[in-house]
């Protein structure tokens, strides 16, 4: 499963995870590993919707979207993702920062223009 | 002025605004205009850092990041930022969608990993 739009999110508030990251040269499983976080995050509850875009040069950005705080946590604990957490830190990722906020309000593209 | 990395924010909270896009195929000035607006919103007040990435297929997110609300108001407002706005809803995005959030926590990779 591919995320390749912008995501179609509820009406604010809700939350959103910036994932930022460096990519390490190593592939071992990353292309897959990542379609396989997106599939799985999608089946979790309080899952709103992903939006991914990456660097030929390496940093990529990923947000995800969440209902609750309490959505975020359970999904950071899956097993499965733990197991990739782990891989992003020892192998596939050179740095990222992560950071959980609250989506106060947002807006789009005009229909008109 | 470009923006390889991953920004170096201080401790929450702050704000963020997500910006995610999808390109057009007209260029008519789109790269000197998205670095000229990186240039210029790194000179407001109130800016604490940004991170941009695109996918070859079109979709990009670029997160900036700021000390409130207030400063994202007034960069909303800044006339030059104000011509560049006009020329990416009419010229060089097919869609987008802002989001305001206020970050509330964060973390990076562990440094003994």
């Amino acid at each position: 499963m591919s995320s390749p739009g912008i995501a179609r999110t509820p009406t604010p508030p809700y939350y959103a995870v910036i994932f930022t990251s460096l990519r390490t040269e190593a592939e071992r499983g990353y292309g897959q590993m990542a379609e396989r976080m997106v599939e799985l995050a999608a089946q979790q509850p309080g899952f709103l919707g992903v939006e991914s875009a990456r660097n030929e040069g390496g940093l990529g950005i990923t947000v995800s979207y969440w209902e609750s705080e309490e959505a975020i946590a359970r999904w950071k604990e899956n097993s499965e993702h733990q197991v990739a957490q782990e891989g992003g830190k020892k192998t596939w990722y050179s740095d990222y920062r992560l950071r959980v906020a609250r989506v106060e309000r947002d807006y789009g593209k005009p229909a008109s223009v």
